[in-house]
């Protein structure tokens, strides 16, 4: 049966989790039902409050993302998850397969855990994401955490389209000097340096504090906060350094700017993925045969075939 | 002074290497003006053969090329060589830095030497690079070859963009598994082992033709060379490699069926550039700012909002 996109946005405002799966489905794999279902969603959005946790494979962004949700929930609100894997050939409704931890919250109802991989190139992952994190806030989550697998330049960019972006390292690593190259250090509103119970924290405590100072004056100096995820230790304290970004977004209109330059650069990604397809239909079919065999046999320029090709 | 296109196209096809350089750069440049000369020189194109180089870095592809310009110059061919550095900084008339050896046919009248390298983003620079095949080629030369100094992307695309694409590697360079790799088995009409008085070359001789077996079916098996162009040792077993691929392309319209096909990819990819331009057009002004807006007060949804500044 044909999903009616109009019925499970109501659903899903509702509070039906099937029809929370569907529409993230649905917006998933893009075309006109997608879109469709976005516009559906739109007007209800807005309220849910987003964090991005992203760091290098193994770092326990998985585990730190299960406790936050338990830290959430102890405040009885809802929480909706979005773990995003590019480089996973797997998708859809399970949790993926070694979030074993995050299944303590499989039966409570306040919670939804939902994974995303790679669907065609990465960009549509780029372009679907933000449109999943839609449906969990039109569906009513007060909180939404999108958590990225890696540090490629998709899930930095998906990571960072967050109110607060959480980047997690652990002590040692590369001296900080890797965070700093992958750019983490520019998009990371709260820093946590997790399996704080292991040798060299205090030094790289110290390194990310120092490049944090030398790099560009910021209004917002992000926090630096030592975890030891599997025994829940820092997480009151990773919880608070969000809450107080969360405080001081809200004040001088600062939320309001930092929503609107992500829709801006969405709006500029759609653009450009829609001028993109055109290419396909642009170059296909009689006409374009036609000008590739008079530019073969020196009658046109390439360039002027091209002209022709799109403004024809 | 404005260079005057038809004037240089002019210059170029009496011979003029001056004039060569400064369209080499008017298309190098991009924009209305390039176009502008591209089209004044492609009625004179398709008369040169154009030869593809490329290879990991140190693999010996620019003293190759230096010994392939001395054979094509012994039967008293004019040559026009293009060196294409993504990586570098550096552009522009100057001949390479370590292009010691080239600087011998630096006062020869019949070899035309010149190095590209990036001028803003890479796909730029693909795009250039068949124009400045096009001046050569125009400007009277038999022969053109196009060297690239690695093996990414952009590089491998350039260099495969040719009649005959000679790929080098050295013995014992991963076991051939690399050359595999980065697909450049399979852009490789002609093969080249180069420093074959080192230890491993039957080896990597041996791997190379026994991937050659396993790969896909092929009208033209690619002969695998060894050459120590230090020492011009080979040099005419190369050549002799690219006449034999030269005439294979000669029969049974295949060399036509080639370009036709080249001329399609550079259509779609100048198609492409072209689209992507608009983004920037349709993402700026106040027909922009004003959808932001809307958006953000959540009056228009993005993809609703993409498709007005699409179209609209």
């Amino acid at each position: 049966m044909k999903p009616d996109a109009a019925a499970l946005v109501d659903s899903a405002r509702a509070g039906d989790h099937g029809a929370v799966a569907r529409l993230i489905s649905l917006v998933e794999s893009g075309g006109a039902a997608a879109t469709d279902a976005v516009s559906r969603l739109y007007p209800y959005t807005g309220n849910a409050y987003i964090v991005g946790v992203t760091g290098a494979p193994g770092a326990g962004k998985s585990t730190i993302t299960d406790r936050l949700i338990s830290r959430i929930r102890r405040d009885g609100h809802a929480v909706g998850v979005l773990a995003i894997d590019p480089t996973s050939p797997f998708t859809g409704g399970a949790i993926l397969g070694d979030r074993v931890r995050m299944q303590d919250h499989a039966t409570d109802e306040g919670v939804f855990i939902r994974s995303m991989a790679t669907r065609g190139h990465l960009g549509g992952l780029a372009l679907a994401a933000p449109q999943a994190v839609r449906v969990l806030d039109a569906a009513g989550k007060p909180w939404v955490i999108v958590e990225t697998v890696g540090v490629g330049q998709v899930e930095v960019e998906i990571a960072s389209a967050a109110d607060t972006t959480v980047v997690v390292v652990n002590p040692g690593w590369g001296d900080g000097v890797q965070a700093a190259k992958a750019g983490l250090l520019e998009i990371a509103d709260v820093l946590v340096v997790n399996k704080a119970d292991r040798a060299g924290v205090n030094e790289t405590v110290r390194d990310l504090m120092q490049m944090l100072e030398l790099g560009a004056e910021r209004s917002w100096t992000p926090p630096v906060i030592e975890t030891v995820a599997t025994e829940g230790t820092g997480i009151d304290d990773l919880f608070d350094a969000i809450e107080r970004h969360r405080a001081f977004l809200s004040t001088d209109g600062r939320l309001a700017a930092r929503r609107v330059a992500r829709l801006r650069n969405e709006l500029r990604s759609i653009v450009h993925a829609r001028l993109a397809d055109q290419v396909d239909d642009v170059c296909s079919g009689s006409e374009f045969e036609s000008l590739v065999t008079r530019v073969a046999d020196r009658s046109i320029d390439p360039y002027t075939a091209a002209e022709e090709l799109v403004t024809g």
